[in-house]
């Protein structure tokens, strides 16, 4: 325990940044991808917090870009117009460019990390629930926001169902709702691979448990290979035009908007939201229609020149 | 669903801060709030999230108010000098005094929801966990940093304790696992009450289930009235001069830091650091010893002039 007189603010500021919403997160995804770069594993597993969590980490990317590329630039060339004047004018501190400097590097790897983790044949999402209603509604809505942000879905895993070999009276109950709620995940999440793991009889804490665990999770299937995610984005070419489509399960259409601006087209679902930088043939062409089928948005653009 | 080119960038940026970290956090908090000034309520319950996302919750008031008191007067002062010479030089955007003035209605706001939880008689925390190793971890960690910010625990809940009425030897194991923890739990959280909850055989969904519920964990108690906080923060004035005492169970000497700079002390739990505004009376004080004892930080400060 130290107990000083701090020299000046210098230390209180790099101290209380760690503190600040989100960079937590932010360290977090350098992390991650400073081990994918490594090329020092065989997998990177990633076990997750609960949903808020999660994807306020998985968004993060998509926001940070937005600030860096749209309202840093902004800032960057305000501090330089003023710099000179402002350091005459008061002893206040100014910002130097080194700090937009050393913030653009922060920003490149966010940039790898972002285009690491949009590539469904390098990463995946696993999606985990207990069979419960409240759980099995949260992984739904979060199935969505995977989509929104890019992030293709390779399995759901159903945890603590209770085993057959339980006859206890006590939990008959229990039993056939856990029942119901195994068919609502079979229904809701038919496109992809769901496995069952039985509520275990002791802690499964430790490498060996663990192994137990695998095996009965996924039997002669490999972990890692068997299990393939598509990803949630696409840009189709057909007779009528391009369209770009986006799978976004479980979306009603008034949870969902569709912006232009500019280059860029912003998707919101719910409260999180993205923007996708239009490809260059794409840019001189007008949105014709948006809509949303069968869980996928499809936003349609016509001929360039306003034709059709 | 509406297709349609934003005009400007404004509505974009109002948007973006919607999802911006930390934002989610300080609405809630704000909301909390205004109905706790309103009145209209007996009892208050505010049902958090898992614990990395509460503690961001309530560790915002302390570091909003930091920003609020250290960081922006700076730039609203820098704004006032550059903003006329700015406005002559460039056609960028230079942020008006009145998002100054409005940030710092946000501040007064925040500063009124940190006094109104800060006050045990007024706000408690009572803190669930399920029989389980990781669990009952880290609930011992949040009532270490619960203690940091100065919110009173007034009671630990145990939920999905298995029930005696259950026989099925399969349960044999996990019931000798749960007696283990229901006593680490019991030493654990000693000096406050312990309630039990057991496993139901129904999703407890719904007001009639709740009352149930209620009924076995509080039986004749008042769940509101009969269970009291004590502030983990107080001065202590002794012969030996004055002891700043701040409770922060199960906390080790080297997670703690306690550093001095001005007239603030800043206290360093882990990842959680809280600054301490010091009363007049201990401005001309040093501090002559910080000690760990029994889960309690105890500062001293000297006699005035440098004796003791």
């Amino acid at each position: 325990m130290d107990v000083l007189d701090w020299g000046g603010a210098a230390g209180i500021e790099a101290e209380e940044f760690l503190v600040f919403p989100g960079m937590d997160e932010l360290f977090a995804l350098l992390e991650v991808n400073r081990h994918a770069r490594s090329g020092e594993y065989d997998v990177l597993v990633v076990d997750c917090a609960p949903t808020a969590e999660t994807l306020r980490l998985l968004s993060l990317p998509e926001v940070l870009s937005w600030y860096f590329e749209k309202v840093m630039p902004t800032e960057r060339r305000l501090m330089k117009a003023a710099r000179p004047i402002l350091t005459r004018l008061t002893d206040l501190p100014v910002p130097e460019d080194e700090v937009f400097v050393a913030a653009q590097s922060v920003f490149i790897s966010i940039e790898s990390v972002r285009e690491l983790m949009s590539r469904p044949e390098v990463t995946t999402a696993r999606l985990v629930v207990n069979p419960e209603k409240m759980v099995i509604d949260e992984a739904r809505r979060t199935y969505s926001y995977l989509g929104l942000f890019g992030y293709g879905v390779d399995s759901v895993i159903v945890n603590r169902v209770l085993p057959d070999l339980v006859s206890d009276p006590y939990f008959d109950r229990w039993r056939t709702i856990q029942k119901g709620h195994l068919d609502v995940v079979d229904d809701a999440f038919a496109e992809v691979p769901r496995l069952r793991l039985r509520l275990f009889d002791d802690e499964m804490v430790g490498v060996e448990r663990l192994r137990v665990m695998a095996g009965e999770l996924y039997g002669d299937r490999d972990p890692i290979y068997d299990f393939k995610a598509v990803s949630p984005f696409r840009i189709v070419e057909g007779e009528a035009g391009v369209t770009m489509e986006l799978d976004v399960p479980f979306v009603e259409k008034s949870e969902l908007d569709v912006f232009r601006h500019g280059h860029e087209l912003f998707v919101r679902v719910g409260p999180y939201r993205r923007s996708f930088i239009l490809p260059d043939a794409l840019h001189r062409r007008e949105v014709t229609r948006a809509r949303l089928e069968g869980g996928t948005l499809q936003v349609s653009f016509g001929d360039p020149e306003g034709g059709r």
